[in-house]
């Protein structure tokens, strides 16, 4: 791995629902909340001079405008767009606007789900994708941004 | 992360193709070899207590037949299944014997490319992916599998 | 019918476009404003010992975080997705973290419509479908629900 | 709901399988026969000033001549086509001979069930959709029927 | 083989035009009318302590019928459902009634013929298909659920 | 056209739902009953030295068993499947059966109406189709197959 | 039949290649030539009252114009656009430039043929098609258009 | 061109992402900025006696609400819709709420962009369409909507 | 606006039927002829320093040579394609030849007739599209292609 | 029964991961190996004089090699190809070398499966098909390939 | 190759815009012009004893007629249909009137080019093909016509 | 044609079942065996200065390692990947690392077969395809790949 002599900044985005997350079928999710994750993802970025944006929301604009706005700001992405993964060409227009690392992540692996969650529009623009390792996912995707800045 | 006190094994398999590492559109690949690659891989699989074993085929037999006796030997599998991603319901049945944690990793975003390399056979027998981050993914892996140990 | 001792909340969730009831296509949605069915709709309720939460948004988000707080604090859920029947895997999601009665009501019948109105996101996740018998569409979920309690 | 004094007569038609109804998948159908649920919708219909024609056949041709002979002398149709919803152009073409409402009812979720099950020859011929909540969508579409004559 | 010591009845549904065996098509279906084959069947069955009833007809509803009187007093059922194999969601509804063994014979290979022919509605709920061994597949099918018996 | 010395047979099929021609949707089908189109059918072949077998059936079963019956005793088949035209394998096979001369005729211009309706499985064995003419399609089949007897 | 007295004119239109029958795979065509069927069907016209504009052409170009020039100056089309039935949206226009009786005729019967015949961008802007009864069907189309002025 | 006499409001709208304009992509969408677009836009509008009612948003409901909102005030809309094009149902019930011309908007040609981009929710509602001119589109629009009032 | 003063030719297209503007289907096209719309056009081109080359052809042939002779000719083309749009890859390859600014224009909007007509073969290499707008279309294609020199 | 004088021999091949039988999901495919299956299999061969050929590889192009070598030295041909059943082209075609009877043996009814294997690239070339009955499908593929011969 | 003493005519065409290869995107075809190519082509044909006739037409129709007229004349032929390669039902038709060799040649290799023209109309009534070898594949074609007469 | 000076060395690879050439459908490829046809391509190879290295394989994986292997060894490719045509991403992958010509060989007329061999994935990454021209299509790619050095 790279020496993390640089400090950077990550914007970590979570979509629709996630923030029911330890609430909501938690055979497939688990049962750790947003902020549990968030919080040992927070230790994890101290670690490595990372300083995390972390913003949840149930609406897609609120969604674009945060990745609009972090665009300059950040040196990577973490998003997990949840619902809006297979819907929404207004997150992708956001996303293409950044030249940063993009690293897409799902708690599930959602190929073993319902057939429409196995195509996402958001896959094409960003850097990498990692589906169905639960909460480590958000852990390995830092890691990966860590060792691309 | 978890604390790495038992020792595991972890079945490494490379597809059709990935021996020529390096060597093939580098644009998209890199310009490490699988050796190189793997002897990063094995340098981190020791710090974690693991101990690799790894393969690589052009022959989806071979592939099929190497993950079948790796039943019960190992407790967990990274795969790179290559071109025979797209195609291979025999290596998808041999996946399938197994019980251990598989991750499945390509190297290049494969939502980026042609659209017959957007759908894989293995995912869903799998239980997780990472795709789209280089080298680094089969490192990603590693960890994720030491984790879920 | 069920005795209607026990006084239970009923959530009613109407989408986008909906308040704008009795100004559009008339002939396909009567002249009736949405405030009109549901003052009706309150009256049912009361005679059947139910007390209802309305709300109409036209934010895919806003239903979204509607149905979330609701969640432990109603016994059934109406809802009308309106457009969002057809596009919204968020609205899905959050109504799959219901174990409650939900009823679809659509006020014209769908299949009567454009090819892509005929295809409900939310169907799946509901316990049944009311579609194209009008406003008393509500009334008869209503009543459905009343008799699952 | 309107002043029910004029007496109408309506015709209700089950399809093949149903005289099974008691018999066959109760965790889907729940244990009512047929006969009990057609005698509950008489007493109903007595309250409602409704005469009821009921005829169940698991013939395609039985089904098309009951509803053609009813034509004229009936003011609504209630109508659970079955296995034929997916297949009966026949029933489909019979239905549109009639001008007076037709409710189409489903006991189960057929959004739940497999995908052939989605799609209804009848509900484009039809003036309204009940399904997935059970025996009472018979009732519920009684009253439908009784509120707009 | 198992020993065959407990008598067993077996259901034999033909379904339509296969009454014009031996006088249609005889390069694709042979020359044996149905009363040849059934005759023979009889004999085999006789053999096995199995009880045949014999029903052909050229009406889906009558198959419907035949198949659910049969229900509690079959231990399996051969079924050849001909034309309405690949539209009777009737007949395959009748079928998941019962928990015996149910055997879909073809006397052809409905994968050399027209493409409409390789799809079947009855395969899924069967216990297995036997398909292009010409009358032979009744005589299998017999054995096939006296080993299952 | 050929001279009409020799008397010969032909069958007229009629469909579901075409017994109530001349009762429905007048303004695709006109006003005249199947009588009225037979009775004037009837003249016409008198005059061509044709004998008539009629025969109209709601029930495809039935439908498939006078094709059948037919067979050996008629040299020329005219049929309007209706609605089976677009379901129905059964008479395809039974019109199989058949080496006469077969006009397929539909009253209506099908490729004018649903979707659904532009797929006959009866026109690929068929010798020739009529379609959109009205009644006088009846007409111009006879016509036609006395001309190629 | 009408009385004939009035009289009226017919364009009659062959598509590409129909000036090679009786040349060209007479198994499917037979070996008349076009000359030959024109000439009988103009004797046949004489006897209705009904003059003829014959025109072949295999440029698509040259049978739009035509059919345009013939508008307001005949009384009813017959046309075989062979191999122009399965592209032409330019004479589909051409034709509904047209209020008199079209009729569409195909000597043999399409749907014995390649799938990509089975499709015709005539028949929805035609009044009735006439196929697969080979050189009669210009006949029957010109006693069909008879009828119907 | 008509004369411009009598004042007319139209309704300018501009959906997610739009806002970034400039800042975005440039080898497609040009280095003007919304604002300097709208500007001149205004300039043209108060040329041709027309009051512009200019609105962006990149939340789907804040563009359905604006659409209901400028109902009866306005003479005209031109939309871009941007990513809401290819998924929005909802803003396409909004719209067709109005009944005054409506002009759909693409800066860039988007049949030479991804496919999920060629088709539009919003079309079938719309007047017309203008694609692939740039920023002189929403120009050509305005003068269009001019000339259609 | 830019400035006006270079002088520059315009290749203004129009394909099959075009010719019969005014004569066919006026609720759609209007009731002005094609001389009627390019003799306004001319107007507009001369105060804008633009010569016209109006050319009109039911030939496809035709077409592709007058845009393969303008080559080198023109500084813009304006091109509606009618039928030809929707299947002449032929036009497609001759409009690739150029590199000047390319409009298509369509009188009516596509998008509300058959489904057929919502695919243009040649958008893909045109600069930009104008729909819907009836004939100010190419008035609007003009000022266009005048910005665009 | 035919009378068993003549010796044959029979090719018996499996596919990919069929050596793995008994050791994988046993709820599906029991728990006999492969070789339990082979020697039961053995017994019956000896008893109808046939001399068996028994080959498993997890190599397609062993497979294929197999059937080529056994071209002319033997009657008859079992084949399971398990995974390469939905995949292979080239076991098609090797069979495809031979005249003998075929006859593809499921263990499982692939019916009841995934989609992808529903579908069998060996069906058309095979003589017939058994699935879904477990091991004895071998048994009874055996009494079939005995009896055609 | 065989001994080439009979004198044999082999027909050349080229389809539409062929007449301006070497001046249109010379990346894909080369900077020969069709001149260029045929005189080198017909310097290759006397040598092999083969007179040429050589055609280009941007016509469908011409192409038709010029394939017509050579019936009989030639021994063989070598097409180019260029764009109309995906949409000539009519040429093929024509093409389908010879039992000579026809070889179908393409500049380019259609198969990296857009996906529309992956399929071509001909190649089924074509004798074979030869794609992306440049102007050498009129050579080739012509050798492999000489070697089949 | 170029001078052939300089000597080259030109891989060529046969797939599955080519083994078997001469014993298999001689009716679609001809009695010649691979090594008739490989010894005549060696006689034409060294009048043209090239030395050929024939493989054939019935392993994918074996195709795919010589393919590797010949990497900066070969001056050109001919292969004729038979079965693995259609179905082999990794054939098509090992053929992408190389950047001198390589064309697809077929002896039949691959689009006069089912439909299944219509699609090839090796076409995109090869230079240019030869087919339905028999066991000459190799030496006509051998002219062509010496053309092209």
């Amino acid at each position: 791995m790279a020496t993390l002599s640089n400090p950077i900044k990550v914007l970590v985005v979570n979509g629709p629902n996630l923030n029911m997350l330890g609430k909501r079928e938690p055979e497939i999710y688990g049962r750790d909340t947003l902020d549990d994750i968030l919080s040992r993802l927070n230790e994890q970025a101290q670690n490595l001079s990372i300083e995390l944006d972390c913003f949840q929301s149930n609406y897609e604009g609120a969604i674009v405008e945060k990745i609009q706005e972090s665009m300059g700001n950040v040196q990577g992405i973490i998003i997990n767009p949840a619902a809006y993964t297979h819907t929404s060409v207004a997150i992708r227009d956001a996303l293409s606007l950044h030249s940063v690392p993009i690293v897409e992540v799902h708690l599930s692996n959602i190929y073993k789900r319902e057939e429409f969650r196995h195509h996402s529009m958001v896959s094409a623009v960003a850097t990498g994708q990692i589906a169905g390792l639960g909460a480590q996912g958000y852990s390995l995707a830092l890691t990966a941004i860590r060792n691309m800045n």
